[in-house]
């Protein structure tokens, strides 16, 4: 029987959250035992913080939460993919469709932030 | 000036490595700030083994190297999206085309294995 290998990172599993209809990747976060197991249950994505060492379900403040259209995990299960329905315009905190808005070109970093919400406006406190 | 931030990991990020023309996720691995370098620079992956703690090009051993196409980075740049033009049939060492053909279902992690080639033949040490 397959089950997650929590054991790399120290209790930690890379979470990639992927469109389900174009598979744009949305962002990327962390996922411990207990958030993995909500994410299946509730079917919403639940993380674990890292920088504010707490759980949260994307969305519970901005109210673009994502419904789990499928699950997978790779050869050693030791990450996820999940695809997502994204409810609301934008996944990421800055109000960008996705996460990945900033692009190698030419030696360096480049930003594309197209924000599709205003973030002061979305996250009050 | 945006630069990436391998503080998070002990010097690691994840890289998710994505097909560039359907956007399928083939894999996740880690990089350091010199794999990374050596992917942008070479056009072609590099990683760093966590369980054989050494550097590796993908495809070094197979020949299923992958050629970079596109790198974007998230808004706390901690992490990385390269997508890639994958040589060769598949990018997985069991021989599927993805790491990820294991499917969350009714409960269980199962198994959707269709290796494109014999493992036993392409890694011979």
């Amino acid at each position: 029987m397959i089950q997650i290998d929590f054991n790399k990172m120290g209790g930690l599993i890379p979470a990639i959250i992927q469109d389900y209809q174009n598979g744009e990747v949305l962002m990327v976060a962390f996922m411990d035992e207990k958030t993995l197991n909500l994410t299946l249950e509730t079917g919403k994505t639940w993380f674990f913080s890292r920088s504010r060492n707490k759980y949260w379900m994307k969305g519970e403040e901005s109210g673009n939460t994502q419904e789990v259209m499928e699950v997978l995990t790779d050869c050693d299960a030791d990450t996820v993919v999940i695809k997502v329905k994204q409810n609301g315009p934008a996944a990421c905190h800055t109000g960008n469709r996705s996460c990945f808005y900033v692009k190698w070109e030419n030696g360096q970093w480049v930003e594309h932030s197209k924000p599709l919400f205003d973030p002061a406006q979305v996250y009050k406190k």
